[in-house]
């Protein structure tokens, strides 16, 4: 089917925009979720998937005859890419940055997780499990489209195994095993923190390592991985906790070196400022404050300064807000800690989460020296 | 010595600020290069070096009796903060970053080189040498004060050494070995794209490699290390090219599987367009066009919609001009890119290269996949 673009419509295209709104088509008599090819009337410009708001480009070619046919092109093509980083758990479609906007997949070996939250892309989420599964090679597909967003665009929450049925695997991270349950919160695991773990063993080797809101334990078990004396994690989501438990058999830590607290990260915080308690090194990973608070800004100013008084010599410090921009994320950090620290780098999420212009990276990780 | 500050430099310095202004001063007997402590006539706020535009800040505490006293705090603090990294060439001091606004200092193992943009700093570059010297185990201590910048606020050029009678040595980054001298570029080595180069060695595996602006080999020095299959070296400085062929020799690098180019690598990305010669994974490293020049943006994209056309899976985009923000450069990426490209990570300049709030990454290296 071929739907014409007009006014801007042809230009954005040409900027390589993946979303044309429904402004810039002319009429549009095709239902939600149908396969467009878009045109400015002289020339086929783009191929997408047309939904309630617009048009959502997966190609900047003309259709192929069907969809399936459409998708396996994209899904193949962001394979070819991602397998360049060996990865055993990745993110193989991070929305518009892999050309699918408004779909993620994250494959944890032989366990791929979908999340839609676009109706036109709900509509073909068993072709799209179907190929996601045959490119992959994963022996269970589920989805997980249980994300706010959903909400906000009218779409109900939909989870559940749609091939298969694995609800858990077990996957390899730079020599560190983590269990992924499709019970856990996102897709299973905070991939988008994985270079910055590895990133965070450099300092961590021989160290009293604090991992504070833990989840089921990304830095901390780097930690022990890297060598650290004495491990602590926080967190008061009892579900991660247990998972941690089962990380720290898998990988055959020395539970001997760890200390799990089922507490507030914040009161855990008070706590060890009070009894001047503290840490050689640490990671301050809070949930997406900015983005759920109206005092977001003041939480992450209190989450690092609370870092700052505990830990000695280096605090990894993250901020997953989507609204919270990179200039931003640093203004925390300084008012926090100045005048003594040092940003030794600033990092985003991994490079499986692929981007694309005006695609802010929503992570933004400061290895901060405190000495 | 003691200066009062006024207005708005207590509340300055309370932000952590490095420089205040003459403004924020009140009168200022002292000499252009004096230690002085600064009060706002009740507490005493910090310490600095008194200089023609107003007082560097090099810590937030009362001065020490002498400035040898204070730059050695200052020195020793930095040098335990790199000791981190564990690395054998590392930028001990990057100005604001370290407590030590204007001055830069690299170590190349037994070679420290300082670069000063400061008539205060200039009067105490012997006793900083010294210091360099005893905090770092250096041999020899080269001042390299050559920068643009100190043409435009009236010094002159200073160049030479300063400690010993070392012009040369030989660094060990990550396994591959690099001639440095103070004959060259910059302080000699490119330390920002350390962490950058090492890296590009996973996409390089294999690989017909493109190492564009190469100076004296960074990028392609690595893939060569990683096992790529031929690594083409361009540029047009003959200098930087006699030291590329030493770290070849210097690497026992395969010298059959290396091209190396004397062009202008404007001119080599339009040959092999033309000749439809093409690389799989290329560095394209240029100097820093959006300071330089006028059109410097249209140069940007002009560079990496070169890359883009002789490039075929992966590109490692760098811009190192201070004036071009982040957005502007993924803009400009996309500009020469879109539609198809991928990027995997952005990343900035290495871990020794500490910043602080306010103190932009003015090297942005995007590695992009365009499969």
């Amino acid at each position: 089917m071929r739907i014409r673009v007009v006014g801007e419509g042809p230009k954005l295209l040409e900027r390589g925009e993946m979303i044309i709104y429904r402004r810039w088509l002319k009429g549009s008599p095709a239902p939600v979720g149908a396969l467009v090819t878009l045109s400015d009337g002289e020339e086929d410009l783009a191929c997408g998937l047309l939904d309630k708001i617009g048009v959502r480009v997966i190609s900047f070619e003309p259709c192929p005859d069907s969809a399936e046919e459409a998708f396996r092109e994209v899904i193949e093509k962001a394979f070819e890419a991602k397998s360049l980083l060996r990865y055993e758990a990745y993110r193989l479609i991070n929305g518009d940055g892999d050309s699918f906007p408004g779909l993620i997949v994250d494959v944890y070996k032989d366990l791929a997780v979908l999340q839609s939250s676009s109706l036109a892309i709900d509509k073909h989420i068993m072709t799209i499990a179907k190929i996601v599964k045959d490119v992959t090679g994963a022996e269970a597909v589920a989805e997980k489209s249980s994300q706010r967003v959903r909400a906000k665009v009218g779409l109900p929450p939909r989870e559940g195994l749609l091939i298969g049925n694995k609800k858990e695997t077990v996957v390899d991270e730079e020599g560190v095993k983590f269990k992924v349950s499709i019970e856990g919160q996102k897709t299973g695991l905070y991939l988008d923190q994985r270079e910055n773990r590895v990133y965070a063993e450099r300092f961590s080797s021989g160290s009293k390592f604090l991992d504070a809101f833990s989840y089921t334990g990304g830095f901390g078990l780097h930690a022990l991985k890297a060598g650290a004396r004495e491990v602590t994690f926080v967190d008061e989501d009892p579900w991660a906790l247990r998972v941690l438990r089962e990380n720290l058999r898998l990988n055959n830590f020395d539970e001997g070196k760890v200390r799990v607290v089922r507490e507030d990260a914040w009161k855990f915080f008070a706590r060890s400022i009070k009894r001047g308690k503290s840490f050689e090194v640490g990671s301050v990973d809070p949930p997406a404050l900015m983005d759920d608070y109206k005092d977001g800004y003041v939480r992450y100013v209190r989450a690092y300064s609370g870092a700052g008084s505990i830990i000695e010599v280096l605090a990894v410090l993250s901020s997953c807000s989507r609204s919270m921009d990179r200039e931003t994320f640093v203004r925390a950090v300084h008012q926090a800690l100045a005048p003594k620290y040092r940003i030794l780098e600033l990092r985003g999420s991994a490079p499986d989460h692929s981007t694309r212009m005006g695609l802010e990276d929503y992570l933004k990780t400061a290895f901060v020296y405190l000495g």
